[in-house]
C-alpha cells in the first residue's frame, strides 16, 4: 500500500478526531472572533490551504455574514507593505505552517491589532505560534507529498468554526455525520478499473462552483502533482466566460455537480458540454446526471451542499491515484516536488 | 485588417483619452473613498475583469495600504445571502456592465450602506446605473469577443483612481506615460513571424507573480479564447507548490518577468525552468533574461514595476492573435464564445 492510500482512507478517522477533540477550541475562537466584531475576514494561504481558504469564503460569507478575502502575501514579502487589516480577523492555514509569507501576514496582522488565528499540522510550527489563536488538525504526519488528510482536516476546522459561528444545531448536527460520509463516499469510489480508460489522457478541465469551486480547484491540483497532467480548473461562471471554447469532442472534464443550489447551472453546463461531445465524469448525487455523463463518481444522497466539499474531494483524490497508477509513477514521490514549500 | 489587430493597436489613444477625461472624476472618487475610510474593499468582476480586480489588490494594497478582496457573487445570487459589507468600498469591474451577478454585489452593498463605485464602458449599463459613482472607460465599441481595449482601459481606471488616493506627484507623472510606453512596446512586438513556431503547441503555462500575476492570468485567457489551447496560469508561488510537475522539456511556459521587486523570483524560476529544458518566452524589461529565454518579449527599460501590468499585456495580446492567424482561426468570432456574458 502507498502512504497516499492509507492517508486517503485515513481521512474519516481524522476528521472523527478533530470533531472530537477539537470543537471546544473551535468555540474559543468563534467566541473571539464575536468580540472583536471584524469588519472582515482575510485569509493567508498557499496551493492546497488556499483551497480551504475559499470553502470559507462560500461558508462564512453565506451562513455567518463575513466577507472573507484571501490575502495577497507578495504585498507584505515582495512589496514590503502590509493594507490596514487592523480591523480583521487574519486567518493562516497551511498543512506544515512552515511557509514564511504566510507568517509574515499574520505576523503584521498582529502588531496592527488585527485578530489573529490559524490553522496548521503542527502546533509547534512558526506559523502555530505567532497566532493568538491556534486550531491544530491533529492529522498525524502526512507522509505522501499530495496533500489529502490535511485538506479534509482543513476544511473540517474551517467547517467547525463555522458551524460555531452559525450556532445552529442543525449545523452542528450534520457537521457530526461527516466521518460516516466520508466512509461512505470512499466505499462507493473503490472500483478503480475504469480508470484505465485515462491512461493517455493529455488534458482536463474541472469545473465547480459556490461551496465545490474549492473540490474543483483541489482534484485539478491532485491530478497535476500526482499524474503530471497539465489541466485547467474554473468556476463555471468563468468557464462559460472563455475558457469553454476550449473543449472538443473527447475533451475531457470533471464536473463537480452535488445537488443544492448550485446544481441547475451545472447541470445546464453538463447538457452544453455533452452536446459538443466532451467526455464527462460528474461527482454528484444527483440521478440525473448519470444520463449525460460518461460516469458519475458517487457521494452520498443525504449531504447537505454545504458539506458537500468534504466528500466531493474523495473521488477526485482517489481518480488521481488510480490515475498515476496506470501511468506507472510514484505516487507518494511524484519527480519535481518537496513536500514543504517555504514561499518567501 | 481585424477588429482585433485595430483594437489593440487603439489601446494608447484609449489610455490616453481616460487619463486626460477622467483623472478628475477618478480624483472625486478617491475623495469620496477617503471620506468613508473603508475597513475594506471588495471587488465583484468576471473574467477579464477580474484581472483588473487582481492588479488593484496589488496597487492599492501596497501603497493605499487597503486590504482589497475579490468578493465571491455566488454567495448573493445562488445561495441568496451576502456578507457584512457596511464597512466597505464596494467596486464592481464589467466591459459591459450587464452581468447580474456583479450588479447584485453592488445593489446589496449599496443598500447595507457600503460606498459603491463601478467602472464599465458603458455609462448607460445596470452596473453603471446602480454605484454611487461611475468611471466611464469611454474606449469605444469593442467588437472582438476577445477583451483589449477595455481591459488596459479597467488597469488605467484601477491606476488612476489608485494614484489620487496615493497623491504622490511620482504616481501621477509616471501614470502619464502610459500611453507612451504602450506604443513603444506595441512597435517593439511588431515581428510576428516567430509566432509559427508554435502553431501546433497543444499546451502551455503563463507565470506572474505580485502586479503581475493579472497578467499572466490575462495572457492565458487570451491564448484559450482566441487559440482553443488548453493552458494554465499561476503565480509563481503556487506554480512551485505542485503544478511545475508537469513541465518536461520542450514545454511552453510564458514568463511575465519585469524588472522590479518579483524579479528575483521570476528569474530563478527561469533558471529551474531552463534546466529543465521548458521552452521560455518572457516578457521582460531585463537583458538578462535573453541567455535563458527561447524569446524575449521586450516592454520598455523605464517601466516602473506598479504600472508594468499595463504594457505587459501587450506582447501576450499580440501572440495569441498571431498564433490564432497561424492557426487559421476566426480571430474576431472565437468560436463557442459570446462578447457579452450574463452570469446569473
Amino acid at each position: 500500500m502507498s502512504h497516499l492510500s492509507n492517508e486517503i482512507h485515513e481521512q474519516p478517522e481524522v476528521a472523527a478526531r478533530l470533531l472530537r477533540e477539537q470543537s471546544a477550541r473551535a468555540g474559543e475562537i468563534a467566541e473571539a472572533i464575536r468580540q472583536f466584531k471584524p469588519a472582515f475576514v482575510w485569509i493567508a494561504a498557499r496551493g492546497t490551504s488556499d483551497n480551504a481558504a475559499r470553502y470559507a469564503q462560500y461558508l462564512w460569507g453565506t451562513h455567518a455574514r463575513l466577507a472573507v478575502g484571501l490575502a495577497t502575501p507578495s504585498v507584505h514579502t515582495l512589496y514590503n507593505s502590509s493594507p490596514d487589516l487592523s480591523r480583521a480577523l487574519v486567518l493562516g492555514i497551511s498543512q506544515s505552517g512552515q511557509s514564511e509569507d504566510v507568517r509574515r501576514v499574520l505576523a503584521d496582522a498582529r502588531e496592527q491589532g488585527a485578530l489573529t488565528v490559524s490553522i496548521t499540522n503542527d502546533s509547534a510550527s512558526p506559523l502555530a505560534q505567532i497566532a493568538a489563536y491556534h486550531l491544530p488538525l491533529l492529522a498525524g504526519k502526512e507522509h505522501s507529498i499530495a496533500a489529502t488528510k490535511t485538506y479534509t482536516a482543513e476544511l473540517v476546522a474551517v467547517a467547525l468554526i463555522g458551524a460555531a459561528l452559525i450556532g445552529e444545531t442543525a449545523f452542528d448536527h450534520a457537521l457530526h455525520s461527516v466521518p460516516e460520509i466520508m466512509s461512505e463516499t470512499l466505499a462507493a469510489n473503490a472500483d478503480s478499473a475504469w480508470v484505465e480508460r485515462y491512461r493517455y489522457m493529455e488534458r482536463y478541465a474541472v469545473i465547480g462552483r459556490g461551496y465545490n469551486y474549492c473540490t474543483a480547484i483541489e482534484i485539478s491540483l491532485k491530478i497535476k502533482e500526482l499524474c503530471a497532467i497539465p489541466g485547467e480548473e474554473y468556476s463555471e461562471a468563468d468557464f462559460r466566460h472563455g475558457p469553454i471554447a476550449v473543449v472538443k469532442s473527447g475533451f475531457p472534464v470533471i464536473l463537480v455537480a452535488p445537488q443544492g443550489n448550485t446544481f441547475a447551472k451545472q447541470y445546464d453546463l453538463l447538457e452544453r458540454l455533452h452536446g459538443t461531445g466532451a467526455e464527462c465524469l460528474v461527482v454528484s448525487n444527483a440521478p440525473e446526471t448519470g444520463r449525460l455523463a460518461r460516469r458519475v463518481l458517487p457521494i452520498p444522497a443525504h449531504v447537505p451542499e454545504w458539506l458537500s466539499p468534504l466528500v466531493a474531494v474523495l473521488p477526485g483524490q482517489m481518480f488521481a491515484m488510480a490515475l498515476a497508477g496506470a501511468r506507472g509513477l510514484n505516487i507518494d514521490q511524484p519527480v519535481g516536488l518537496t513536500k514543504v514549500t517555504v514561499t518567501e
